[in-house]
């Protein structure tokens, strides 16, 4: 059989996450009720990141292996077409070797954070945001994550459900951008804890609305301690933009 | 009483339009009754635009005048907790003369229209884009669009339902630009006729997908002729987003 490698995009606000439950809304689900319509034989799909209730993704990457005689160019249609309308969409398909895991073969993630920084409630973009009404200081919060870059032991920033055998992970990079009142928070690694970038991003903002000094996330992260970590950031701001492979 | 001069952002998907009518979910409406709950009296909210069904803004103004002792910058705060839960939130306030007329002020209404351009289905950006599936050229679009500039009779563009006296209308800019997948239409004017922008975009689509060529938009403009117009495009994509005054 086949394997295909799949570019996912989904909007994570009608879904317990991306993992497949019983009896409940889930994007591996979706896609997999999909896969045994095109093929008429049930399928799994592996996702590269298990994505959290309410998370989006614009650039998760998926592979299965299929019975069918599609080719890789048409899947994303025939797909889609069995995916209406719960909001995933197969955005590109390729046929892949049998040594590719979308897991374990990715090199990278990516993600961003999104903030709005006003004191009104979101309209447009309510659900795909994380409103903050208090002033941030964007520049406090880029200079406060720099101390984060690198190897460390992120148990800090580390969901207590994670499941990861160890809590050491690099984080290539990490930068918090602003464009009027938009605040992006965008990190890249080759993987994360779970709840790692919501948590960071949490700690983030205490130090941009001044609650916390700027050292004060290089000292929670050398304390290794969950209880230091500042409040968790919701599930909305959240996307998974990309996963690299070699 | 003083006016009140209000910047709102809206999603428009939940509501019938801006303009309020009998037993509909209008923005008009619930602008309104937030006023009537925060000062106990009924009160009218003039919109400088009246957005029809589905469309968004991010910079509408109003007017309104308002018995309250409520200064005007706590004014957005008490109408967004009476606007909860619609999307509708008020940006900010301000006390302007007796003079100011968010309709017949404006010296420059903005809009721009987000199309998506690509095969597969919106996910998170259901309801805010238009998705088109062939292939654009969106230089194309640009340089067409481009004999709409200056002073016509934009009766081609204009809605048979269109109450405006003239079909005679300015039009201050328009530009086509791209980024990846997103193709964005932005045009500015005094004042539209009624769906000026959405038939305007629907042509270009037409232009741009290789249906009409390049000169046809000229051609169809000078017809005068609402027979000659491209299809209507969606309201989905399309944002009011700031109205400008002297």
């Amino acid at each position: 059989m086949p394997r295909y490698r799949l570019l996912v995009e989904y909007d994570g606000r009608p879904f317990v996450g991306w993992q497949r439950q019983a009896d409940q809304p889930t994007v591996q689900g979706h896609i997999e009720q999909a896969c045994q319509a095109v093929t008429g034989t049930a399928a799994t799909v592996f996702g590269a990141g298990r994505t959290d209730a309410g998370v989006h993704a614009l650039g998760q990457v998926a592979h299965t292996d299929l019975e069918t005689t599609i080719p890789a160019w048409k899947l994303p249609d025939a797909l889609n077409a069995h995916l209406r309308p719960a909001p995933v969409a197969i955005l590109a398909a390729e046929t892949v070797s049998a040594a590719f895991d979308a897991r374990r073969s990715a090199t990278a993630r990516h993600y961003c954070y999104m903030i709005v920084n006003r004191r009104a409630p979101l309209t447009v973009k309510r659900g795909l945001a994380w409103r903050i009404p208090m002033p941030l200081d964007a520049g406090a919060m880029h200079a406060a994550a720099q101390a984060l870059v690198g190897q460390h032991d992120f148990t800090t920033f580390r969901d207590s459900e994670c499941q990861a055998a160890s809590p050491v992970k690099t984080l290539s990079c990490i930068d918090v951008t602003q464009s009027a009142e938009n605040i992006t928070v965008t990190c890249s690694a080759r993987s994360f804890l779970h709840r790692q970038v919501r948590s960071i991003v949490g700690s983030l903002v205490d130090v941009g609305r001044g609650k916390e000094p700027a050292g004060w996330v290089a000292e929670i992260l050398a304390a290794a301690d969950r209880t230091r970590c500042g409040p968790v950031a919701p599930p909305d701001g959240l996307y998974l933009t990309a996963v690299d492979y070699d």
